[in-house]
């Protein structure tokens, strides 16, 4: 560190844990460098919405260096991260370009994962980019136009069943918002099938869906998604995805759509720093977030796992990934001060929301929990509240509002896919 | 046709022309099946405004089978024409499906043109449907990105010039566009790069640019763009497009983004009825706009051309279509009715329109010109007023009085493409 040159921190990664970094650094002796694959930060929470034809995708994304641009002392790179030289003190991209650090961030995130099944992805895709949002929702509206063409009653049904794998958060809010949509929005635009005998299926290999919420949650959730026509099947993993349907137990069930929201794996940090990681290829970090015999390193957010939350792991969720970063931030600037000492990071739950279709949630803030359209009402107002620009969360609540009102979703639109051909 | 199966119209396209033709049978004892490539209508004469980040793409598209959803006796198919048996009176679509028809109605329009040199397509893309505008979008947002990181002064520089071919409306809205958000909105987000000396530079082969419109409006609009720090060359045509740039007469310019918006070809109605197409490929119809030979087939929009204002040809834009489709669903009524006689189309021009960037536009309706800024608000509240949904025009709204006032364009969303790699 030159008196010359300012400490260069570069964090890798602009979702919700290095956003907060680069946030938490605001008027710091130093200059930032951010890297991330895609040009924009992404509002995960809301890409099921997306996904359902609900949300546009520029409701929930913003360009990073956007976002940044009044941060003279940042930088924004659109690049790859594949590798760390820890000696050289290197991040390397994947077109060759290297960016030499002082501090470094890793808060690359996660992918979904099959669970050594990788050959499933083409027939259950997931849920975790834009694009991802915008084929699986080009996957369910095609698969109605296709059915408001096929003859054959049998493959018909199977075009007209929904199968969502994986009974968390998302796959609930997916299951939720595909039997509203078949159910309410779209019976009166077709004229040869009828979408409401359309079938949504949740199939969760564990006791309950919502396994992150107390028992009676759960229920209610369940009781609830039931009422909104979708069938829960539990305790049977699913054994085979294929173009034709699913095996969960030993069951086969037809089905053309399959989306997979049950499991995550994270991106390649361990590799690249050569450390351990656990089942879900995440960096076991230390206390204070930095990778074991890396102090200059950090890992956060999904990509890293640490027993920060009374002995137990810190959760996946946005709110971990911001209070990782903030720490990682208040780090780095005591250390600019000269007190070198680790700070340990302890994590502060402040509630798991979930929300079932357009009338119902379910809320567990600990102090308080609530279900039915009170909690969906806690929900929305939070998430509008967490979306970051103003015109943002004034067309989303636009949206919202619409939709509320007169039940349509013009977001129904099948983009960049199979119906590519050029000549009518 | 059976007295206990009504008349059954059949639209391919939906489009300005085929859209039109529906909604003026409303109430007529007709059935009608409208098919289109893909299932949304689309709002093209703002693609421009997706392309270059301002406007999201469900702001200027909606899902067909959802504007016709009152209409009961509407089936919207989701399809690729690829023939027509005038003998047996049947449709035939790309998947092998055939569809009966008593009358037709071809609206399929076209798409854009490389004048006999298509493999300068994928180094200069042209915008005619929401992937094209995306691509777009990507191409340009992804040559700044690029160019913050390049260090080669001449590779820079290619990076950050970028080509428009063709000066009619789309041209020079293009050119526009561009220009400010290299010199306008783009500044303040890099850190390495300077984007006002980004270079723009629009290049038509004729004498001016917007040669629909008088000289005088022609030469505003060019020192208009001049302002906005566009560069045009008029009267030497392109002979050359490659990933490194473009040749225009004898001069060589690199440039990493290259936009045609210099010429289109119609869809294959022509080929589909055996019939002469004119240089752009268009079915040349009737006085009555049937297909020669056909009176129960019309061809209607871009897919065809027709001498039918005041002897010249109807010109290619959305207020012609409409008209069309109107005609066309009068005739067919009146048939209905028994009067049989050929009714001769005569079109009617408002006027032409053509925006220069956010601050002015030309506007030319015969009995009153205007240019500048009130000219502008007149394009603006034309287009907004022409958009199909409440929602829409509003969202539109909003986006515009965002930028006006801000100066942000929260589209900027690099989708879909090169980026597209999974790991980070």
């Amino acid at each position: 560190m030159h008196a010359s040159q300012p400490h260069h921190v570069v964090i890798a990664g602009a979702g919700f844990a290095g956003l907060s970094v680069a946030h938490g650094l605001a008027g710091a002796p130093v200059r930032i460098t951010i890297i991330d694959q895609r040009n924009h930060h992404l509002f995960q929470p809301l890409l099921y919405q997306v996904g359902t034809a609900t949300l546009a995708t520029s409701e929930i994304a913003w360009p990073i260096r956007h976002l940044l641009r009044r941060r003279k002392e940042v930088t924004t790179l659109l690049g790859v991260v594949d590798g760390v030289d820890t000696s050289k003190r290197e991040l390397s991209l994947a077109d060759g370009h290297t960016v030499g650090y002082d501090t470094l961030v890793l808060a690359t995130g996660a992918r979904h994962a099959y669970f050594g099944h990788d050959e499933w992805e083409p027939f259950a895709p997931g849920l975790k980019t834009l694009e991802d949002a915008t084929a699986i929702r080009r996957r369910i509206l095609l698969s109605f136009e296709r059915a408001e063409r096929e003859t054959d009653p049998a493959l018909r049904m199977a075009l007209l069943t929904f199968v969502i794998v994986g009974g968390g958060a998302t796959g609930v809010e997916l299951a939720g918002a595909i039997a509203e949509l078949a159910h309410e929005n779209l019976p009166e635009d077709f004229r040869n099938i009828d979408t409401r005998v359309a079938r949504i299926v949740l199939i969760e290999a564990g006791p309950r869906i919502l396994p992150g919420f107390t028992p009676d949650l759960s229920a209610y959730a369940h009781a609830a998604l039931q009422r909104l026509g979708v069938q829960i099947e539990l305790g049977r993993p699913v054994r085979e995805c294929s173009a034709d349907g699913v095996q969960f137990g030993d069951q086969n069930l037809p089905a053309k759509v399959i989306l997979w929201a049950a499991g995550v794996r994270a991106s390649s940090a361990a590799d690249w720093l050569g450390l351990p990681a656990d089942t879900a290829n995440r960096v076991k970090v230390e206390p204070d977030l930095t990778a074991p015999g890396h102090p200059e390193i950090f890992a956060i957010g999904d990509t890293s796992t640490v027993n920060a939350w009374h002995g137990k792991p810190v959760p996946g969720i946005a709110p971990a990934a911001k209070q990782q970063g903030l720490h990682v931030a208040a780090t780095i600037k005591q250390r600019l001060r000269g007190h070198g000492q680790p700070r340990p990071f302890h994590y502060s739950h402040s509630g798991n929301l979930a929300t079932i279709g357009k009338r119902s949630a379910v809320i567990d803030f600990g102090w308080i929990k609530a279900r039915g359209w009170i909690a969906w009402w806690v929900w929305g107002l939070a998430h509008i509240y967490f979306l970051i620009g103003v015109r943002n969360r004034l067309a989303v609540a636009l949206s919202w509002l619409w939709i509320y009102v007169t039940g349509n979703r013009s977001a129904c639109l099948i983009t960049q896919g199979e119906q590519r051909a050029r000549a009518r």
